[in-house]
């Protein structure tokens, strides 16, 4: 009898599904709207169904169903249970156990950040390695850490939070979480055109961003690539702290890499050139770096991460 | 058929040992001189003939023992092996399987503050939790990370390492390390003392520690006590960058508890309450923070953690 697994992105706006074979290859994916109304109270009805429609669409029965993987946008602790996910609305709540009830299939869950290094480190990125550490540079800024091939999800879930560590207590503009000076606030995509703005702002030089009315990240980076001063000074903030946060965080669970994914990653090696130069200039302890590599499975890592959970199981 | 095991702690200066029972009550301490003679060619058999001779005088043989944990002043991988130990003059060695081969017992090996990590987990301020993080502020500073009762050795064997992480790159005076700004030259017993001596420098107020030709981290803390301001000062110091750190870590593997050990933790709640205070300012993003609680160990640490690494396996 064929094996199959499901992994599932929950997100915000959208769930992402993929269907692999036990081999973990992946053979469809498809998506739904993510319906957060009522406290998010419709999403996991929502997902099984979703899934038991493409379970009679391919003739599929539970027992050809090894598991189903989720990854959760918030805190999600290791047997599942989520205490408050404010993207989606739910509070006091396991989807694990709540979609296993509704299908009668295993199911695991964890933090979609998380899930995502696990994905990378399975076939993307991290490929090969088996302590990974991924930050995914979109509109925040996420983290995940994966030891000995699995997920760290930490006592609370608040593992691999690492877009909130602080790398700059002097900065004056507040981060969403109420801190100041996150990560997220320098390394993120409205990071890097909020640093470059700032850096336009206080210097009378010439740039290429002063001829574009608004400028993303992208701007910033393809301006940098074709030399840019000042543009590229906001790519030297980004590097000082994501590097400096790499030195920290492998003076504390010294993995095997380092994998840079989401929208600003796009950038390519002009991106893990500069982390990879800071990470090294702060951990003059040791001879020996790891690498600094780019993520490889885009918006599917979620779905092969959480493919991946199941298998583990 | 009574069983025991010995936990041994190898230091710069001593080697301590601990008989303990099976239980994993400790029965006796002693110690030899560290022989660092000749690239520390020594130490092994001696640790080796110490063990042996006190094995005679209890009349244990072999089979009594179930097995020898040994924690290591260096980076030590989690099967032993030592690449370079520059307190003890060792390169390229596996401790452990050495002294296994000595003595025909099972030999454990782990790095010393991450051996102390599991002693405080253990017995010590760390009891009744299974994800640790100890800070020992000592000279240095050393760090081990516990999680799921077991500890990270990384896969360098730098996991752990949170005395060399940057807290503050702007520091004009270099740390052992090259690095400029690692925690250690705040929170040491050498760092407290020295922050102190340049606030005092920087300020025409008045101190209790200005009477005082040479004052130490213990001076500091006294004064502090009595209310001295500037002493107070070099505290929130001490406090504002262990507590960062403390929260950083917290972002990255989420503990149970943070306890603080080392000659400095004598100080008491002060230190506490002080590292509390910033590790709580940092770490927003949740309502749920952990203790930061006192190492009970003291200098048994090493002791305690060996021996349950041995009882482990």
């Amino acid at each position: 009898m064929d094996q199959y697994c499901i992994g599932v992105d929950v997100g915000g706006t959208s769930v992402k599904f993929g269907l692999f074979s036990g081999e973990g290859d992946l053979l469809e994916r498809w998506s739904i709207r993510t319906r957060t109304a009522e406290k998010g109270k419709y999403i996991l009805g929502d997902i099984a169904e979703s899934i038991a429609s493409k379970m009679e669409e391919k003739n599929l029965r539970r027992n050809n169903l090894i598991g189903i993987g989720i990854g959760i946008p918030g805190p999600t602790q290791s047997d599942g249970y989520v205490e408050v996910c404010v993207n989606l609305g739910w509070e006091d709540l396991n989807p694990a156990k709540e979609l296993q009830a509704l299908l009668g299939v295993p199911v695991f869950a964890g933090n979609d950040a998380n899930v995502a290094a696990l994905g990378e480190m399975w076939k993307g990125g991290g490929e090969g390695y088996r302590d990974v550490v991924l930050f995914t540079l979109g509109t925040g800024v996420g983290g995940g850490v994966i030891l000995d091939g699995k997920i760290l999800a930490g006592h609370r879930g608040l593992a691999g939070e690492l877009g909130h560590i602080t790398v700059n207590p002097d900065e004056p503009e507040a981060c969403n979480c109420g801190n100041h000076g996150c990560l997220e606030q320098y390394a993120s995509a409205t990071g890097v055109a909020r640093v470059a703005a700032k850096i336009l702002r206080e210097s009378s030089k010439d740039s290429a961003l002063r001829g574009l009315r608004r400028f993303s990240a992208k701007d910033v980076f393809d301006a940098a690539k074709k030399g840019d001063e000042l543009s590229l000074q906001a790519v030297e903030v980004l590097g000082k702290y994501l590097g400096r946060v790499c030195a920290t965080v492998a003076l504390t669970v010294d993995p095997d890499v380092f994998v840079i994914g989401g929208g600003v990653s796009k950038a390519g090696p002009i991106l893990t050139d500069v982390i990879s130069k800071y990470y090294k200039f702060y951990t003059p302890l040791t001879e020996k770096k790891v690498p600094v590599v780019l993520a490889e499975l885009g918006n599917d890592a979620g779905i092969y991460g959480a493919a991946r959970m199941a298998l583990d199981h």
